[in-house]
């Protein structure tokens, strides 16, 4: 096993190498923009690590792993119209620096060019991949359509959002690693728990993420606190207390979420008190806690040394702690 | 051999029973809705009609011409946007019925929709038909793009106008007729042949509608005639005859599809006149008619009985004659 830092930086030099053709230069000058943004690169990272849990054989997981994040770079894109957000990673969105026409017909090709990379396995593996990518990809839609929904909605349960989270995010970061998996030639059994193991991971992660947007520390998290109470985003902190707020309150909550607040600070402040009120942060990080537990007893069922457990069960914990 | 009548009602069957996923509602609506909207169905029945070309099995070749006829109403909804068109086969088009982001989302499920449909073949077929298909697709984006440029500048050669064309429209063609002889397990020279044939028909078939924009019959047509010199289309008519007529006339021509007009008839008959001064119509036709022979040429190679090379004649002819 390499260092994530090492497999980070294999994948960096393969990318670079990664010549999407020149012509149509407004086809393609996007496509290599977005790919170029400076991105943790987590999914590529697990498809390369998990190729050499199951036989230490990364260099062959390369294509894979550009598949996965060329094809989360498309959803980047697409999603980013979907936002309207002006920025991506501090950097201007492809249709901001270009047009609307050239940020849906880059989008495309690069859903596109994720599929020809599996050209380069052999006739079973390419199949296994590519159905495996379908069905995600397919999925990823499916999360941000319920994103969308969810967003012009009140009552959304805990159970419809973990799905959407799962849908938008786990999943991808479970089939990064099944694909790795499965070019190392690893068994079924093999395949489909690792898949488990980056979706439940997946899942705590997102959570979390949630979770340190209202209550993280600015400097470690990178982005403002207090965010998505700002934007009225119904993350599992809202749905869970409005679950348990007594009627008033619920309402409370829900007119915050509503109304034009003139003073940030306060908004936050109000919201955060009525979370604390029931006891919300105890009460998520147990659940992040539960999805990481989820993830880390299916190491157990993996037919691989102790010591590649281990990795494995480091990655998890140094990626909860935000240190990857 | 069926009927050209018997491949689309066969096809429409098929259509009518793929169910995509009902939920979430507001992303597969949309893709019922375009695929149910009244279509010629040219390419699904050209993949049906060529596998029975070269093994009558045209029954195994539904999924793929599923495929095709999917990622085509994925591309017009995806141009519907970029074109800012309102209606589609006399329908709201996806981003008027519903809005930008259902229209981007349920065209990239689309795009995936297609890949899975080759999930029902062998591996060996399935990974034939997938990189037929991505060359293809990317293709397909790449002449839209290509579109897009020419139509904000007024320099485009011929020969980039043929490539556009031959991307955006004619490789769908040709891959179309290519999938079904993949399916039918015809000799990779069948397959190249056939797809050459479809391409070359293709390429005919395009520029023949952009004659008949100008110089076609209403009724027969189907639209009115001269839209696309009332909204400045650069098609070969305009590209060859900016480079035929003299240095005045050229320029007249130029302004003409850079002013407004008050009066649409007057414009139409000026640049009419125009084409006519350096003998267009003629020109065009001999170009129409020289595809349509290098299409026709192209069915000596193919190894075929005599009864099925008339067929796809008969069908070449019946196709540039507008009655299919």
């Amino acid at each position: 096993m390499l260092t994530v830092e090492e497999y980070r930086s294999k994948f960096l030099s393969y990318l670079e190498n990664f010549q999407s053709p020149n012509n149509p230069k407004n086809l393609y000058e996007p496509v290599s923009y977005i790919l170029s943004l400076k991105g943790k690169r987590i999914r590529p990272i697990l498809t390369l690590l998990t190729c050499d849990i199951f036989n230490d054989s990364h260099e062959d997981a390369l294509d894979a792993a550009l598949a996965v994040e060329v094809f989360h770079n498309f959803s980047l894109v697409h999603d980013d119209i979907m936002d309207e957000a002006p920025l991506r990673r501090g950097n201007q969105t492809v249709h901001k620096k270009w047009d609307l026409s050239t940020a849906i017909l880059s989008g495309d090709v690069m859903l596109i060019l994720a599929y020809q990379l599996f050209e380069n396995y052999p006739a079973n593996t390419f199949v296994s991949l590519a159905n495996l990518f379908s069905k995600t990809a397919i999925e990823v839609c499916e999360g941000q359509q319920m994103d969308i929904d969810f967003s012009k909605e009140m009552n959304v349960s805990a159970d419809e959002y973990l799905k959407m989270i799962q849908f938008k995010t786990a999943v991808l970061i479970g089939a990064s690693m099944k694909m790795g998996a499965i070019v190392a030639g690893a068994s079924e059994k093999d395949q489909n728990n690792i898949y488990e193991f980056g979706k439940n991971l997946g899942l705590a992660f997102q959570i979390q993420d949630d979770f340190l947007d209202t209550y993280g520390e600015e400097e470690k998290f990178g982005k403002k606190i207090g965010g998505d109470i700002l934007e009225n985003k119904k993350t599992l902190l809202f749905i869970r207390a409005k679950q348990l707020l007594s009627e008033l309150d619920s309402e409370n909550l829900t007119n915050l979420y509503s109304s034009k607040f003139t003073n940030d600070t306060d908004k936050i402040a109000e919201v955060r008190s009525l979370f604390e009120k029931c006891n919300i942060p105890k009460l998520i990080t147990s659940e992040i806690e539960n999805f990481t537990n989820i993830s880390l007893k299916i190491l157990d069922e993996l037919q691989i040394s102790y010591e590649k457990k281990e990795f494995l069960r480091d990655f998890a914990n140094s990626l909860m702690k935000r240190n990857i």
